[in-house]
């Protein structure tokens, strides 16, 4: 089955449009020509670093009942206006802490500097959401970490499948 | 000194004996066998999917002073239902996050589907409470993957011993 | 550009000067002999084991503007006195979870005891904040696991460059 993905863009020079939205249009390529699991976009849209601006935008998404995961790219790291990890807790039910795991130690694989990633991945209602790094290339790298598991995490929170029957054999 | 333990295995299925509870019943020979350390099991029950039901139990047997150790099986998934470590958590006195980044990267390294689980560690008074997978097979690795540290874990967290001295050689 | 850094001691003993200071003078040497970056030390104190006392100097230090980086030794562990992750969580404005799990991982591999450790690392304002463990040996080995890291977390934090530009070339 497709899955039915949302891309949130968190960047407040992408949204002033003073720059152009590389790590959005990437991952939307990757969803559309199914690089990692059959995918389609739904949805895409840009916000600014702001809190409540990201958690509007994930909450009408997770609660149209429209969108399997949701994939937030940008304003996960150190910076004072990066603030997506923080707006994402606040509207998750329950978080996923395997998830921010697996893509911070795979990222240490390639560079040390992965450890300054602040990634907050979780579920709301049948919507799962990931956090992923702002630039298109550690984003296509952080998907590429988790992408085996999400088809998974999909049938599992959207209660098609029994966790002991999927993830434990 | 022997290790007292409660298993608590959190299932809709194994609760309404529409299934059987064997990740509880193989966590019951591996304590009462000595398996990973000595141990002895002075509680064990089993109970729905639900918030409430998991707190209740936690905290009747972590404020009994009678229990040095709880091991959950089950809940700690993506499944609607799975709420194991949202319920653990809100009756933790203080989180173990090194517990959790253990057993999932150990366990990543069996499948990447590890990646899906959501476990949640930590101490309420002299209580550890480790949350295990819901799968037989599943629970017995991650029980494994911590079972080294845990003897010294109830030493410090019950005050006989220093937590310099035990785990900074 | 050099770092100012803060050291504080959590240690109900060192601070009723019933034991020695090791890891606080050890880092105190480190930094100020530019071991892993060029840094200076601004301040050094040391509290007891008390969540409002740890709270407090947090609260001064990073507050005052004048302190890049607060490194705390101590209190991070399973003893019931424990409670510096506790304390740091609470004045902390965002986590920084990739410190914790780039900390873990790499003492896992010197020790399994390190799956005891309980580090809450984060920003609050302008100030990274990272929990190291008591003894001077394990202080040592983990600020050398994320050192490299600091610097440009620093940067990054206080504006002067950019997340996407410094993490993910
Ligand atoms: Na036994």
């Amino acid at each position: 089955p497709c899955i039915k993905v949302a891309i949130l863009t968190v960047s407040d020079r992408c949204h002033a449009k003073k720059a152009e939205d590389k790590s959005g249009s990437k991952l939307r390529q990757l969803i559309s020509e199914n690089i990692f699991f059959p995918g389609q976009v739904v949805h895409q849209d840009c916000v600014p670093d702001e809190v409540n601006a990201i958690k509007e935008k994930l909450l009408a998404w997770a609660d149209s009942k429209e969108v399997d995961l949701i994939l937030t790219t940008g304003g996960t790291g150190f910076s004072p206006r990066d603030v997506t990890p923080e707006a994402t807790r606040e509207i998750l039910d329950r978080e996923a802490p395997g998830l921010n795991i697996a893509m911070v130690t795979s990222s240490l694989e390639i560079t040390p500097l992965a450890m300054l990633s602040r990634p907050s991945c979780g579920i709301r209602g049948g919507t799962l959401i990931v956090n992923l790094p702002g630039s298109s290339k550690a984003a296509t790298e952080c998907l590429r970490f988790v992408a085996g598991a999400l088809p998974h995490a999909v049938d599992l929170l959207q209660g098609r499948m029994d966790t002991v029957e999927v993830t434990h054999r």
